[in-house]
């Protein structure tokens, strides 16, 4: 590694923008760019997002929701484009600081509730609604460690392995093997866990289900940073038929559909305001492609 | 970067051990290494872990817990030394396949809870006692908000900046940038949260301050990485001065000894079985130093 000899300055100073695909996202400071408000609709739950991993959690939930029959969970997607800097405008920042997508404003009650991170989107739904989150004490217990153990380990999925293998500028290798080992253990923790039961959690679907299989059931069907067989995929069985089985869920097809802007163009629907929207699709191509 | 040129091999091998510090600890495989039992005190809660950032966080709780005059909370802290590799043993992957510290078992219920991942471990806490998470709606969906988010953050200071900037064998420029951007930036998120409210979600201490003190609060005090100065910290005058404030609370001095290694022997306290234990500080020596 020619990186020998690199010796970190005292004081660390921005460069400015480097570091391969959405580079220009990546900024040393917070805040607002630009001032913009937020476009609201009709529905109780306004959602500002994305088709990325962190997105689909979350409408994969409202849409399951919906499917079981809980028609309070009516939503309004919007797109928020992160390569554009839809993320630092005024109104996004004040709904989630953090500017990252996925972020929902919850107009249920007296007054409107910011909620921010996907973790606490899901959880905030499911005690909304009483779904996808068992009442009973064990069962709520194992589906919340499940629920932080996903938080706290797709960063080094999506933030190291992804981004290093895919994105980065060049191929390091300390940092691909650090980052794959890594990848690796947490799909053979998963395994593990679901050689036992059908579901994450135990007994039945939960919002720890919607939480991991955007990143490990899709990382293992192939979806994400074309990294199926570098990771031996097939060897982890026990993910894969838990991941098939919930990708054939009407609730999930659909919740993939929305906010997405890459792929297959019949996959997309950049906003969502209706159910029917999925039958017509009509999407933003007025700002996008004329 | 002598990298270049570097190309991923089709299907990704392990080449066993490498890594710098803690390289030992870390394979692409789960699941126990060796069969051993864990010990078991008799308070309600036993817990298994070591003084790193994630184990403060619930030894900040159960102490605050305690002070506030929850006696119920009574805890016996046991050491998992991680670079022993004693979260691999049969009895701690049985309460968290995850490997990782920390983990607790409730025995307050019909029967024995695990409980892992450190968010859910806060939130389990807090739910069983009311306290430290707000009950009117608005606070408690925000509280989440933070404890989420800190989740989703820290592995890119833990796993990201504190590795490639402390612990990698060698300095990898790229990495160091990439993550000392994203530190900052959550620095600058939590420096203007802080600017406007007393606490991270507003008016009242809650389990969003214990889950981000003991990582972005030691880290603007100097005691993460030797990093104050290269991350500029005194520029976070915010979160610097809540850093201070939370340090100078004694329940939070008594949670920083639990299960500490390392740093000033008479911060060290590696197992806790009662309060009593403070006074004495009656360590495992016997193991550790004959």
């Amino acid at each position: 590694m020619s990186d020998t000899g690199y010796t970190p300055p005292e004081v660390w100073t921005w460069e400015g923008e480097s570091g391969g695909q959405f580079a220009s996202i990546n900024r040393p400071v917070a805040g607002p760019t630009h001032a913009r408000e937020l476009p609201v609709g009709d529905h109780p739950f306004q959602l500002y997002s994305m088709g990325t991993p962190n997105g689909v959690k979350v409408t994969m939930m409202f849409e399951e929701l919906l499917a079981a029959g809980h028609a309070g969970a009516e939503y309004d997607a919007w797109l928020i484009r992160i390569g554009d800097g839809d993320q630092f405008s005024s109104g996004f920042v004040e709904i989630n600081p953090n500017s990252k997508i996925p972020a929902l404003v919850d107009h249920t009650g007296e007054a409107p509730l910011r909620v921010f991170e996907s973790g606490a989107i899901l959880l905030h739904l499911a005690e909304t609604f009483g779904a996808f989150l068992p009442a009973d004490r064990a069962a709520r217990t194992e589906t919340l460690n499940w629920l932080f153990w996903q938080m706290g380990s797709a960063p080094y999925v999506g933030g190291g392995f992804g981004h290093f293998y895919a994105y980065a500028p060049e191929k390091i290798k300390y940092a691909i093997d650090r980052f794959t080992m890594e990848t690796k253990r947490q799909l053979d923790v998963l395994d593990r866990q679901l050689a036992e039961r059908p579901w994450i959690a135990g007994e039945s679907y939960t919002i720890a289900d919607m939480a991991i299989w955007p990143w490990y059931g899709q990382l293992v069907l192939g979806r994400l940073y074309g990294a199926a067989t570098f990771l031996d995929a097939e060897s982890y069985a026990n993910v894969l038929a838990w991941a098939k089985k919930i990708d054939a869920r009407p609730a999930v097809q659909r919740g993939r559909m929305v906010n997405r802007t890459f792929g297959d163009e019949s996959m997309q629907l950049h906003e969502r305001h209706s159910p029917a929207d999925f039958e017509t699709r009509t999407q933003d191509r007025i700002g996008t492609t004329g």
